[in-house]
């Protein structure tokens, strides 16, 4: 496969995609040639549009981590009209990836710097024994949760804070400043759904505030000690980092 | 690992089963060496029970269909109480079948002669793409389905039929007359969720008829079309077999 044509005016594309991660080391293309869901989009999209392909992702999703609204950027030369894109890309990705939509998109448009704010989803089962069905897309909590309880500490999570207590160390240095718009759950059939937007989201912060909010739904803690982790700005304070299974970036708005 | 001893006398356990169906050649034991729920069963529990199992299952599920609601039964002169055996099986078996739980029955109860009925349920996804997160556990259908139409065409199922045109190849011959008390289909978040109760099933009987229904859904049949094909007693004139994913046994009725 070629590079992509120097000198020849490009298309910028834009794809929203959805992906079940259980198969994959996560997002982003590795060093170490674990497979990854990047580097699957890139070899087999490039198949679609004549080139070989560099993507750029809206979220770095872990290993285990879904998505349903995962978005996509790439330069092409490549002449398939955008409406044909979703269904020539079903023939050549594997099943476990599936783009959505697809449309083109001004040349300064970037899926990651672009982005403005992002949803996830994070999706707890409750119940004294696993569900076996559910063993890849939800976490299983054998303790009974109190949902108002951790409603109640979820409110602390809404804001702008320094979410350094819900930062797991291997993130790159930036500023632990964030903004979360929405932190609730509720009832949704047999699992308990976690909603999170926020106009950005630290390494493994999402996974951080559920694992310690379950804490606090089996009565570890009370609600009030997520203002006080908060305030500590000190990873220690926090609890368990909840598993990736849970884990579902559902939209990226721009 | 020591057969069942003989003239000590037995318990009769019964157990209900969840599994994921998806890595298994289905529920029954096969001579081909092929891996099934049974074996894995029957190889995982004896660590409890202390010697050999041979286990009866209520329903043969097929490779790829799934189940809430499995029972079992086997003799036993294990002395382990009923109210551990769940959380002792969830410590032996895979993480794609649990047992939800465990009762010591009379001697003569057994999982699929004394079974009175059985309920099943099946989940289609309808829309123009796949939902990759679904693809073990649902059928997807691209084309528009009308529910109303597939409703009327499931009232033709309810009653005391003969449903050899609805009865696939393959099957031990017995007599093809089964009732069904219930056969519905309702939207259910995201999916069209089918259930089926009825004394008894012949083989792949509910997938031909969730196939052939949803011709009828997509305007390839009309729902009186079901009438006629009860009454021709003929396999050729049903429709498509749903594929296994989307069927799941959900409870045994004694």
């Amino acid at each position: 496969m070629t590079d992509l044509p120097a000198n020849v005016s490009t298309r910028n594309i834009k794809l929203t995609v959805a992906y079940d991660g259980t198969a994959y080391h996560g997002f982003q293309r590795q060093a170490t040639g674990l497979l990854t869901i990047q580097e699957v989009l890139e070899s087999k999209l490039a198949k679609i549009f004549g080139h070989r392909l560099v993507i750029s992702g809206a979220g770095r999703t872990d290993a285990g981590v879904h998505a349903y609204g995962q978005v996509i950027t790439f330069p092409t030369t490549g002449s398939i009209p955008v409406e044909k894109i979703p269904l020539a890309a079903l023939g050549v990705l594997p099943r476990d990836i599936v783009v959505q939509t697809a449309a083109d998109m001004p040349e300064r448009f970037h899926a990651r710097i672009s982005a403005v704010s992002k949803a996830y989803m994070y999706r707890i089962y409750p119940g004294r024994l696993p569900d076996p069905l559910l063993r890849k897309y939800a976490w299983h909590v054998a303790k009974p949760l109190s949902e108002a309880a951790m409603q109640e500490a979820l409110s602390y999570i809404v804001g702008t804070h320094d979410f350094s207590s819900f930062q797991s160390a291997g993130s790159t240095i930036r500023s632990p400043i964030r903004t979360i718009m929405e932190a609730t759950c509720k009832q949704n059939g047999q699992c308990l759904e976690f909603s999170f937007w926020g106009n950005g989201f630290l390494y493994h912060m999402v996974r951080n505030i559920v694992g310690t909010v379950a804490e606090v739904g089996y009565g570890k803690r009370i609600p009030r000690d997520i203002s006080d982790i908060l305030a500590a700005k000190d990873r220690r304070r926090a609890g368990y980092t909840a598993p990736p299974q849970g884990l579902y970036l559902t939209k990226v708005y721009y």
